[in-house]
């Protein structure tokens, strides 16, 4: 999930991890990671203000100045920038350790006197790649990382220009709430694409089932299951925010991430429908397939059965025993009437056997 | 759900979520809910009195008048109203804003002086539609929203009239009792108009499997499995009230609550005897295809093994190779009793084979 | 379950219900429910009385008069006469409407001196249909409700009938396991018949596999997940009753319930084994009926793949090429080892092909 | 699985009850035990004795005389002699019962100065028979109970007879320890053989699927699922014995059994491979012998495509037009080229019709 | 999995044990195992010394002078080495005869002044052979035992080389970690492996399946599913190191073994995936095939359909009727346009097949 340009399925698979062996705390930039931007929103009750590739020292005087501050960096290929924006916030280093290892699960951590939540967002519903978003908040600050520009905060940003905004008037653990929210909501659109995609697939198989059906559900199916293990440690994550007892969320805030958990839950039970819906549909392609091809085995034993018997009369009688040599020998062919009632023979033959079928419910 | 011209599956599944980043709190109506209308039924041991259509200046009067007020709510487009509502009798914000934005899990949730709960109904069977119906109470008064007109409220209603009734005498939780377990109830009847297609459809199937089947079944499946998914939150949310401290719910409300509780434990189980009767089904019918299809092959084969070989020998009794030539060539056609015997030799051979086939239960 | 006449698969799924909206605690009788009958059983230390068909003015007088009181009653139609009793033991009436209202989940509930304890005992292993049978137990008395005039409580009277019988010098509390245990006891019957009938379908199905089996098995599957639904219940009622803290039961009869609760937890295991076996049998059944067309293809193709190309070479020397235009048509038809050269080529072929499919494990 | 002569499937699967509604506590022999033998190994630090074939007199004497006894009571015909031995220890009449009902779930009871546990042993992995075994254990004595001489503790015997053993110098918690470990040691070997059983099936099916097969595998998993279900309650029993408060088993001794829990799970482990293996291997026979059936269909397509044109063609010059009557009558047949054209022709046909099943894959 | 040479998979999959009825403590060399030879590795703030080939009598000193000690014991064959160690570092007697008999669970148990985890590593992908590895540590020391030369403890050495290195300055616990998480790191290239492995499968399957594809996908199932069961107990241990309050575990190394424990948790998310998807495309491959050969009958029907009724005809017209007999007897192979007209209808009936099917979707 590391790197914007590689976008394989089996890249999207794999989590970056520091090297086998190396000491825990060490900060190894991924190389294929983006340049870190750092974009500083200044909140206060009364304002705010953006500065748009802010540098440390603004960073740290707005430290004081301000009531709130939250800091999006996007990029994580600055480790030393990384580095100071850890030493001005006072951040674990194995937190931020997690940072620049992309892939981590999502989680919660609890220090002193700040939080550290992971999430992951899925970024690509194709190429089913999620992209690691981690936050930091303490009773005043707010620290995002991001590892590509991303838009699920544009919604945020936006209610902050807002003049009368909670936003603005609360502490920094509204802000979280807020950011991480909107990570969460922005679930619900790839969740309705697969949806889509599944009610298309069933109207095309009622249709005419084919074979590249069960490859699109197999593939969905995958991505269904991927979804559904992502959500499963995000609900632990915001179970455990809710549940800490740490300083700097206050319980009104917990109200408000009950609410996000909820979205969560419906997140997954709409995941879980899919999932069933996706089996479901695979069983019903075999089934119509099966039905499909009964059918065809069906038509070639009746052609078959009804065809093979006159054939061999046809046969029998298209056989070059003398006539003229004995008067056993095949007299029916010079009869007067001999073709005709050999025709009619078959015809009697051909129709008996129509009825039987008919009569088997096989026709 | 929202929507009642909307019948689509698609639209069914999905559930109204307030735009992506809107503040937490903010009522947004959906456009195409319905139109809200006030029912007014205001209860005293003595007697009781319903105003339809009530005005907000009415409900506000009322409150100050009757020991018990149950306010029904009808349809959810008129905001303001429901804002008044909210501000009359002290509602949380965020749960109003759960009530207008239909498709909340089933839930319940414990404020300072009153309670609020979340129940899904299931409206139309035949497309699985389900309407959201909220409930505020609290010592004095129960609020009742509900997307449309509903029936599942009538026979409470009755039950009011009748003059010594329960209903009159205790305090407004038992009648949120009443409502709830009518909404509960109300699960009872499509279950059944279940259990009647699935036996419907095992009848026709043994008769007859058609590839239809298997598209109801399926179909019934799914309809099931959300039955299924929405009866968990409805046990968690009443279990919530049962264990609750909430000072609004008298320990007596409890015991009937357990009683509601038993039903939906009922309902689960006849849900989930649905689901597996409905998979075993599912397997019946392709057992059963399999062996219909298995008995034409078996048709087919001992055609084809019977009259190939014949046909065959009929082949070779009609290959022109000259008698006149040779006394080696194909003598047997000037032979005295070359047809008889030919004939009688082909019998021999199909009747060997058709013993075979006996002997080895083929026929 | 609720009445003795109506034997069909549906009825006997459906459960009573109080019609929807009646009022808690209201008792309504099922109109097909047999007529009650008492039967009173007092038993002293010294001395037991059996009185049936007693009336409630005996009832009362025994309840002063004898320090252990059994009273058991049959069929719940009179309503009045259930009431009655209920108001002699102080019964609760959400239980007695469960009592009444049969087909209700198995459990346990606890008042203030009495104990309420709903089973279900398995009436009729062909239609697969359940009957419930109440328990009221206080100190002094135990109340029994059946549904149906039942055997399983004879074992029990014929006990207390054993002069020296601990039934006679314990409490009621022990009767009243005894009596439950008698229930739990009474479905071992059935499991064993459903494993003879199972041995009996394996036995068969290893001989020759019908599509009847299948059916059998699908039917037994179902009994086997309803009964195992039946115990599920069963279990937890027997738990909440060895973990409560009622006064009236004491702790050696916890002890007795231990060993029903292990009855019921090795007809559990049982039961589980037996729908193991059957899926495992349904399988088997596909795979032996899969070996089965697999052969009969088999014949079809070696039949087919030995005479077609013979039945070919036949119809290549009965076409009708005329020798006599020109040296290149058919000489071979006037060859004078033609036709034996011809069979003997054919002969040889049908040999390649039957040494090749030998070699091909085939044949 | 309580009588040695009876090896039948049906009779290893139901275990032994009391008669339905028998009094608990009462001793009814099963008809078919084996007469009972008390086999008495008296211990002390310093020596040991064995006594074979004891009298309850030799047994109350060695009570007081020797530090640790252990009792080993083979055979459960004897009831009097069991009740003896009840008085004796002093053990509890329920407990007792147990005994004698062979069959019960493995489980530990605490009474008040002795345990008890039951444990079954895999006794015949053929028939897949269980043996039950019962221990009582107090401070100083355990008493066995198996239904037939067993081998399971002739290493503890062994272990005895070595002066400095530790079996000796610690109390008998430490024997009945041992004892049970020697128990639990004996499932490996069952478990071993059925690795060889299921190894040696998957080498000969993947030379060769066989029907065969597959009833082994059924078979085997059948076994296997049984044995897991041994395993469960034993993991439970030997878990309650280290959970326990019992003052009769020292904290060292539960260090060891805790040995003999990790040895359970280590089974346990070992099982449930076993079963994945096997269905695991049913999959994979159902695959090969599709496989196989589809290779016969393909030769069965591939020559009738081929042929039956050709066939067709045959019979088209096998007609018998009369060339002599008109011109537009077969004139072929009087060609120069034409047997030799018409021959050419269909060796083009079969040729492209090989050249596109080639192309197709399918030869 | 003891001895190096064995590598077939039965040995793989038995774990040793003591010989049944040992007494539990004693320790008895596996024949088959390494010699042992110590690793000394003594690390203080300042520097560090690493002794290949120790003997006991520099252990012992080493113990006195350096503040912490590991000491790598590889190869498990010499039982009165391994004694010593236990002596020197008072290592508990149960906790040796585990290491002595590989193949154990992977577990952490708790003694007075030191921890025991044994961990399992997986040592040869092939052949799923797992490897087995012991710790012991205290406060200043850490004891590893190793079946066999491993590479998993590289990189922790070459980080000891590291003048500023944590592992010098903390106590002998972070070390434990350093190694235990160098372990666990040590399953993400076998992960990774298998991922390619699969991955691979599928590119080919979906190219042109073909029957190994199914065995490998069961082997590799096989191998996860061998993987999954040994990721349960591994994380179990973990968290029990972390959960337990032995006193030679700093709070801040149970942070580290947190992440440990994350890593374990990713694997087991990655080996859930594995398994999801071998069996998802197993299931892929039976849909493939079975399209496939679907595909073939119905080319069969096709041809056997078109052909069989043309052959018919064919053969009528091959019949021998004699026209010179009566004008009633095939007239039509004298007409002037017989044989035109006759290939004309049969063309016709080829052609209305070939609509028939077009329109039928089945060409």
């Amino acid at each position: 999930m590391a790197v914007v340009q590689d976008t394989t399925k089996r890249a999207a698979r794999r989590r970056r991890r520091s090297p086998v062996g190396a000491a825990p705390g060490t900060l190894i930039a991924d190389p294929n990671a983006r340049r870190s931007e750092l974009k500083l929103t200044l909140i206060s009750p009364e304002t705010f203000q953006v500065v748009d590739d802010a540098s440390t020292g603004e960073l740290a005087r707005a430290c004081e100045d301000w009531p709130v501050i939250w800091l999006d960096c996007v990029g994580l290929a600055n480790i030393e920038l990384i580095e100071d924006i850890g030493r001005i916030f006072n951040l674990h280093p194995l937190a931020l350790e997690d940072v620049v290892n992309t892939g981590q699960r999502p989680k919660a951590e609890f220090f002193d006197d700040h939080v550290f939540v992971v999430l992951s967002m899925m970024d690509d519903v194709a190429t089913s790649r999620y992209e690691q978003i981690a936050f930091f908040f303490g009773e005043d600050f707010v620290v995002t990382f991001q590892e590509r520009e991303g838009d699920p905060f544009e919604p945020v940003r936006r209610r902050i220009e807002v003049a009368q905004s909670r936003l603005r008037t609360k502490n920094a653990d509204y802000l979280a709430y807020a950011l991480i929210d909107a990570v969460v909501d922005s679930y619900f659109q790839p969740v309705d694409q697969m949806w889509d995609t599944i009610d298309g697939i069933e109207e095309e198989m009622l249709r005419a089932p084919e074979q590249q059906h069960v490859r699109r559900l197999h593939e969905l199916r995958r991505n269904v299951s991927q979804l559904k293990r992502a959500l499963g440690p995000l609900r632990d994550a915001i179970s455990a925010l809710i549940r800490s007892e740490a300083a700097c969320i206050a319980p009104e805030t917990k109200i408000y991430l009950n609410d996000t958990l909820d979205h969560i839950l419906r997140l997954n039970e709409s995941v879980e429908s899919l999932r069933e819906m996706a089996i479901g549909l695979i069983e019903m392609h075999l089934s119509l397939s099966q039905a499909r091809i009964n059918e065809v085995i069906n038509v070639l034993t009746i052609v078959s059965a009804i065809f093979i018997p006159l054939t061999f009369l046809a046969g029998i009688w298209g056989m070059n025993f003398d006539p003229d040599t004995s008067p056993w020998n095949m007299p029916e062919l010079k009869a007067y009437f001999g073709y005709p009632a050999a025709l009619g023979f078959m015809a009697f033959i051909a129709l008996s056997l129509v009825v039987y079928f008919r009569w088997k419910k096989w026709l």
